[in-house]
């Protein structure tokens, strides 16, 4: 029933930054954890966040907030993340290798399984105990590891054919760092870590 | 004038992504554009591109559709990339390197000029023509180098530091891709480049 809930896309991009900070706390051995803490740590307005969370029925007890690891229980299922998620990312640059040596992926059980690069000096290269492999070997590896999610890290030029090929091999969701915009079927989610776009829009509001 | 216009936050971040291809249209000496092509190489509602544009005044033609040129000159205006904005860059991972090495802020002003780190084996090393400084140069290079914006990829523990370290020195904005929230004086503009969340949320529409 949960499942089927539509949640708003904004929503949604908040929820890993509530879940993140519910981990840190977490950690910490917090317990609960009032709106108005949140609202102060994540910089925003507590009554939306006590609207957010309210928006898949979670309520926090006045006086006391919400409960830290019920929550963060919670967020985690309506993310999916109480599933690993396996992962392949494409491109072992400079950016791919960051990302492959990020371990906060497999905290949250979405894992970089496997990586893909067609260049001669990387194949046979290993970053964080995976080894590059070349891209003729991708449509075999995705599925026989259960891959779901793609990372473009490839060069813009590259990535509409990079995109195509995990189109192909029946990838279902696709996080695009390459600075362009690619076409993928319906079915098919992208996001887009567009950072030359976060960048550019930042000089808009210098004064 | 128009920079007194108030262009809402959603428009804005478009525009570089409008900039990105009328920049690969005019490399390919297309001339003009219609919104009808604009939205389907971008997948964006044609309708919703020339709302965004006639935002800031600007009409295509029926039939013939927007000049490339004049358009491009029009967003860098607005974004006011027409003039250099030298940026900082703190912390010299594999992340950093990847951001030094990416060429594209150069040709839109947005430039790379000091990159700082605090690690022994980082400093004094080059990245594509930059010269590693350690942290304690920062105030005093970002004050003599005119540096505007602050782009932060050391890891979550250190950012509000380095944050902190950059409003003292005098910046505007900040990019951070440190997977935290940063808190800033409020006349610093500061945008996320938070990839985790990114892909975090991506499990949410999976199947």
């Amino acid at each position: 029933m949960k499942s089927s809930l539509k949640i708003s896309e904004t929503v949604v991009r908040r929820l890993p930054i509530y879940l993140r900070y519910l981990n840190e706390l977490s950690m910490r051995n917090v317990q609960t954890v009032s709106s108005q803490e949140l609202g102060n740590r994540l910089d925003l307005n507590p009554a939306q966040i006590r609207k957010d969370l309210a928006y898949f029925g979670e309520f926090g007890k006045k006086g006391i907030g919400y409960d830290v690891s019920y929550l963060i229980e919670k967020i985690r299922q309506i993310l999916k993340l109480d599933q690993t998620i396996n992962v392949a990312l494409i491109g072992a640059g400079n950016l791919g290798v960051a990302l492959c040596n990020y371990n906060m992926y497999q905290k949250d059980n979405m894992k970089i399984q496997a990586v893909f690069d067609n260049h001669p000096d990387k194949i046979g290269q290993t970053i964080n105990h995976l080894t590059v492999l070349p891209l003729s070997q991708m449509h075999e590896k995705i599925r026989a590891e259960n891959i779901r999610v793609g990372i473009i890290t490839v060069p813009a030029s590259e990535a509409q054919n990079v995109a195509d090929q995990l189109v192909e091999a029946g990838i279902e969701g696709i996080l695009n760092f390459a600075p362009t915009i690619i076409k993928v079927p319906e079915h098919i989610r992208v996001h887009y870590a567009d950072f030359t776009a976060d960048l550019l829009s930042l000089a808009y509001y210098l004064e």
